[in-house]
């Protein structure tokens, strides 16, 4: 991701801020990272957290008060933190495990009865703000969300992203706007609403089979949405659809209206009328522009059930594009190998990674973009968990040690996510006994069965538990949904002790999830190891005695480095799994590789 | 449990509460299975539901309306249930997994606004009255809870349980009653609290180092309690301590008061005066009682934590009790392998298995009474999960088949639980395979390490894990807090799925919990393996570099059926874990035997 822009420091930046708190009366200053879509990615317009305190990660808020600043982030990001926040002046305040609110906390025990407490709630999720607005009534504190004080000291505030739509289409689109607007109206109708207010970038490029490049790694575009009967109505700013594509969207009932429009359009709804919102999907200023006396009906958003829920054909495209990805990543592998076996060769530093890695990517068919920031991290820098080399920063990979690859596509027919841990001279039994135990946690994980409808956050203790076994754990969650051509991180499933095992969080058929336990030392390595897995019927299919049994086809296809296994570690069923999965990954992707890259994947397909 | 009183028929009772409802303007009425202290076992006064209803079990809630009666009861008693309605008109309303509060909904749905529905607040806990208050008033259902509908109709009610009280005194009581309230007044302290009041039974025996008999199997007796810093009053029925106990208890600043006077102290509390109390652990009926202007703080009450969390010493008292009771065990199963075995035997029968189990722990030193209600199924009725055999109905146990026996005591130095599975005449490669499943499951947790802190309802999966793989499932918890010398079912910590995993379910040293998985086929045959364990401090004790893990050090001492195993299921380390399991049961018990159980306790525990 691109840099803040630097012309202003750091400390101006804080100092313009307090003036603008004191000139409202305001006592401390919400900055979450957030937009007006509640995305992960954000358009630079809305990246006014990491351009007001230094701190890049993608999670994270800021809070400044009078005599007080503070990045709340979680374990992903402390160390980076630490890093970008040293001598600002502005503490990074720890989220532990599970609890992402814990800022919300913090203003409710250090602001006095009296003051205001301000946040703009044109970015701030409705259910947070709720959680929000309690807490700080308790106590007599005042909230203010009906000001942006980002914009009055932001001179060279980036504007909307004018990135085009395009068309996401058949065959990849395996669905047809139509059949997804029907859909969409019958769950509307289900819900008892007449119309459906939607503002998450992913549901609206899902329904509308639409694609643009206005975020980083997400092919999405910066949208509202709002579907009625008859018609349905798509908010952009202008320029972003040509003419042949707005009158295709108009065979479906689909028009055109100005961005800034949406709020205005909600506050114009007839009384009486009924509105479906998912709560945790609009932000509160969105709901506040609901004109009154309009019926507002709260649910998960239907395309997000929807969307997770991958059709047969979308599930036959991804198979087809893992196959491409994984003989892209055995060219990639096969490269780096070589380069690592070469005493001769030019320094080959993290960055180089991923220059290499998404070339090979792009040479195969559908590629669009990478589905995320390539993670390369070496050694220490493998145990950053969510670390990305830079121009500015990054290491040499030389001498001995572990190198953790995290990488990703977006194609036309899918979007992938894996990672890899590759060794680099000579390793140690230390480091085969960490990647055993993960690669144990992967496998009991993807070669487990459950009942249809378990909630996913209670799978992620069956790939815990060998790492908890040998005394250790990692501080993210298991796995996170993911997307088809879309987010490479989406629900309503995530496999996380930190998620609430609400009803909607079960794991569904069709849905695509990542496996990816770790184990992270701190300054020695990281590993981490993550397939991309979709749940499908157990058995033969058919519902049993006691009920209906999902199990996970692995979709993923990438050796697992067998160089780096203690197989002392592991149980003959366990060797079975690895050796079934190697097997299938050589018959899978030799079709598509030839020269360096077939002579590596037979040789890292072979039998332990 | 005993019978209700059947001095008028269920049609007669029915018609009276309907006209009652008719009398006061009550569209429907709520009648739960609860009391003033939300016990899980309930004095005959309180057993309103199964007086009305006929349904037996220990959990289910009846509603009544005009033209509707029904019974909401979970998984473990539909089977019974079926058989206790039958031809009664009261439909049987199942209530899935993680569902409890469906009733809620259901009213919510079918009652008109306008109407009234009723419930006696003295016996609904507040938090369920807040849920079930904010779905009523979202729909303009009015709800009334300032009547006791049952008291107009129920002639002969019981009244008050007057069991005395007795002292749980040293050596098994490890900590005195002054260091308990202590240790309580500085928990109140550190929630801002001047004032404590406990409603909850087993709290209450807890704090005060008392016990009684005032319900089957848990040793409480029916109280309220206020701790004040300076004093304790005991709400109790007249004549249930001796002037001696009272002389003790005036000694450590506990005094009494008759049981109605609770409500009217906590009216009586002075304004601007603050008051814990535990929003699940209080009826709506006293939170209302609470004086206007005291300031009420809610968490959970510091007891339901300390005693959740044993002392050395307790934890030592309970693995001398473990050993007598599993000498008992040796005992009871010595005779009934050989009453088996004798082709002349008279019947056995599913009765007898109760009378001579609990007569086997009555001779052990400190045995006060049977934990719950054996439990002893063979066959199809090892499948009802809550099977109580009645002389009314039990099996005669002949033929071939599985029998299951759950069974435990009461003893001053510990509550145990156990479940076992026999063998009788030939089994099936069918039945060896679920019980060898089961105990996957159950030796899966029992060897699992995790993070201290992990929130109890994660770790279900661990157990499930190898019965899931099998396309098969339990539909109840895998696991239970137990009590010391107290109820047999305690919080905080649950492992079940249908439990939230909130902060205060966290596994903490001390901790005793069963390990319990089933498979339970209707009509055929029901397994279930279950152990009590101890939360200890995992290798070393001391915090490595990912902090403190625990693990599950194994308290239940008796063999596990090697019969019924199918060795081709289980891992080598598998069979090392149940080998070493045996040879520390024949290690332990061997002192405590003789004679024939001393043969079979060496038969039973021999290496697979």
């Amino acid at each position: 991701m691109s840099n803040p822009s630097h012309s202003s420091s750091r400390a101006e930046r804080l100092d313009g801020l307090r003036a603008a708190m004191k000139r409202h009366g305001i006592d401390a200053c919400i900055v979450p990272s957030s937009d007006p879509h509640l995305s992960e990615y954000l358009p630079r317009r809305w990246q006014g957290r990491e351009w007001l305190s230094g701190f890049t990660g993608s999670v994270g808020t800021f809070i400044l008060g009078a005599d007080f600043a503070g990045v709340w982030t979680d374990g992903r990001y402390w160390t980076q933190a630490e890093t970008e926040l040293a001598g600002s002046g502005i503490a990074l305040m720890k989220i532990p495990s599970g609890a992402s609110l814990l800022h919300i906390d913090w203003l409710a025990q250090n602001m006095a009865p009296g003051q205001t407490v301000a946040v703009d709630a044109r970015v701030l999720g409705l259910a947070v703000a709720r959680l929000l607005g309690e807490a700080l009534a308790a106590r007599g504190i005042l909230l203010r969300t009906d000001i942006d004080l980002l914009d009055e000291i932001w001179s060279d505030r980036p504007g909307l992203p004018l990135e085009p739509l395009y068309e996401h289409a058949a065959p990849h689109a395996a669905l047809s706007r139509a059949d997804k607007l029907a859909a969409t109206r019958a769950a509307m109708t289900a819900l008892g609403a007449e119309r459906h207010f939607i503002s998450t970038l992913d549901d609206i490029a899902y329904l509308f089979n639409l694609r643009g490049a206005d975020v980083s790694f997400n092919p999405v575009f910066v949208a509202h949405a709002l579907v009625e009967q008859d018609r349905a109505t798509l908010f952009l700013a202008e320029g972003k659809a040509s003419s042949e594509l707005q009158a295709r969207l108009l065979e479906d009932g689909v028009r055109l209206a100005p961005y800034a429009a949406a709020a205005d359009a909600l506050g114009a709804l007839p009384p009486a009328s009924s509105l479906l919102v998912d709560p945790r999907r609009i932000t509160a200023g969105m709901r506040c522009a609901v004109a009154e006396g309009v019926k507002v009906i709260e649910a998960i958003n239907p395309t997000t059930f929807a969307k997770s829920r991958k059709t047969d054909a979308e599930a036959a495209h991804v198979r087809a594009t893992m196959e491409q990805d994984g003989a892209a990543l055995c060219e990639f592998f096969a490269w780096l190998e070589a380069e690592l076996a070469n005493p001769q060769r030019a320094p080959l530093t993290e960055l180089a990674i991923d220059t290499r890695i998404t070339a090979a990517r792009a040479r195969r068919p559908h590629f669009v973009s990478p589905s995320f920031g390539t993670i390369a991290g070496f050694n220490a820098n493998g145990a950053i968990m969510h670390y990305r080399a830079s121009a500015a920063s990054h290491a040499v990979i030389e001498g001995d040690g572990l190198l953790l690859i995290d990488s990703g596509g977006q194609y036309l027919g899918g979007t992938t996510d894996i990672t890899r841990v590759v060794p680099v001279g000579r390793i140690t039994d230390a480091h085969k006994r960490d990647f055993t135990l993960v690669l144990k946690g992967m496998m009991a994980l993807s070669s487990a069965q459950f009942p249809r409808g378990t909630r996913s956050p209670l799978l992620d203790a069956i790939a815990r538990a060998p790492i908890w076994a040998a005394g250790l754990d990692y501080g993210h969650g298991t796995g996170h949904g993911v997307g088809y051509f879309m987010n490479v991180h989406e629900g309503p499933q995530v496999i996380s002790p930190s998620a609430a095992p609400d009803p909607h969080t079960a794991m569904e058929p069709g849905m695509i999830t990542s496996i990816e336990p770790g184990i992270y030392k701190p300054g020695r390595w990281g590993i981490r190891i993550e397939n991309l897995v979709l749940a499908v019927p157990a058995g033969d299919g058919q519902p049993g005695e006691f009920g209906e049994f999902l199990r996970f086809e692995t979709l993923t296809l990438c050796p697992i480095d067998t160089r780096c296994l203690d197989l002392s570690l592991l149980h003959p069923h366990e060797l079975e799994w690895l050796n079934a999965y190697h097997a299938q990954v050589r018959e899978r992707l030799l079709p598509h590789v030839d020269g360096a890259a077939r002579a590596w994947l037979t040789l890292r397909t072979r039998a332990v």
